[in-house]
């Protein structure tokens, strides 16, 4: 019954994570009411983003241009080691850290087929030895993995005497003891620190 | 911090219906890790359907050709008038209704500024007449601004001698009568059918 330039408009939109067929519709049909110059615009966007946008060959991040920003500019002494792109906007965040980072590009994930051949393992070795590197902060996921993925790089970069440090487990600023799990309260205990 | 490509497509999603910040960065990270094909695809069903999506001319439902399929093949005996497209998507789920729709674009609101005459009223009362139409179903949303303008409109066509009749408002199926609210039962009540 349907129209087939909108049923391809939903599928597309079915694509993108997490959206099911009725949220795909909802969106089709604001394209459909929406102006012909914001249809355009969307449009040209995703293929600009699509073609002009590459991985940094340094940290992996995502860059319009060969060797990103950060790179070009941040301090190459520290090194904060991360799973992927949306991580370092995160850190970004922490305006106190003025290093450049590493994008690992998954964690190894021995369920998943991924080994530590299959992540930018190699280039993080090669940057820290290529910038005499002082610190690595392994800021992977506070979950299984990342711990795991961690440990192994840590192991590695031993032998290259940097000094490597993980990020500080324990209660997040402003939620509750109470709905604490016990693992997190656990790591807390244990990195308590003198007030 | 941010790159200007990703930023501005980050941007287009955010302009789609209920998408904040973070799923507009997810569905753009997606875009980025898919193919390049997908998003060529993408971009293209964008234009695709905008471009050659009109209204039809007689029931105001989406359509690439200046007349619906419905509008041409259907029983135009009943016309089914609905507020908007994807309440025709709705009622054709009905196997048995095989009469035409008709698209409102909106029901009356005087709270939004929107009278009789800024939705598809008239061409509704033409079409009525051309086709000598027997019966026209109000199949606006059982809410108070679809029951006025479901009202308005059938004391508009009363003149023409058409029969008008109103989607009938109960229980639905497999709900729990605790939880249905006091109009509904109130209407499923009033509305009472023998076994």
């Amino acid at each position: 019954m349907y129209i087939e330039s909108l049923e391809k408009l939903i599928n597309s939109f079915r694509r993108l994570p997490g959206v099911g067929y009725k949220t795909a519709q909802r969106y089709a049909y604001s394209i459909l009411n929406g102006t012909l110059e914001n249809a355009k615009e969307f449009s040209n966007n995703i293929m600009e983003a699509k073609t002009k946008i590459k991985f940094c060959k340094e940290c992996g991040n995502f860059s319009e241009t060969e060797v990103c920003e950060n790179c070009i500019k941040k301090n190459k002494d520290v090194i904060c080691v991360v799973k992927e792109p949306k991580d370092v906007v995160a850190m970004e965040k922490v305006k106190t850290f003025n290093g450049v980072f590493h994008v690992l590009h998954g964690t190894i994930s021995p369920l998943e087929n991924r080994g530590p051949n299959d992540i930018r393992i190699k280039e993080l070795l090669e940057r820290v030895k290529a910038y005499g590197t002082k610190e690595v902060i392994m800021a992977t996921n506070p979950d299984v993995e990342g711990d795991a993925t961690a440990m192994y790089i840590s192991k590695l970069l031993e032998p290259l005497g940097v000094k490597v440090t993980r990020l500080a487990q324990g209660v997040s600023m402003g939620s509750e003891l109470e709905y604490a799990d016990e693992v997190t309260l656990t790591r807390a205990l244990e990195s308590r620190v003198k007030i």
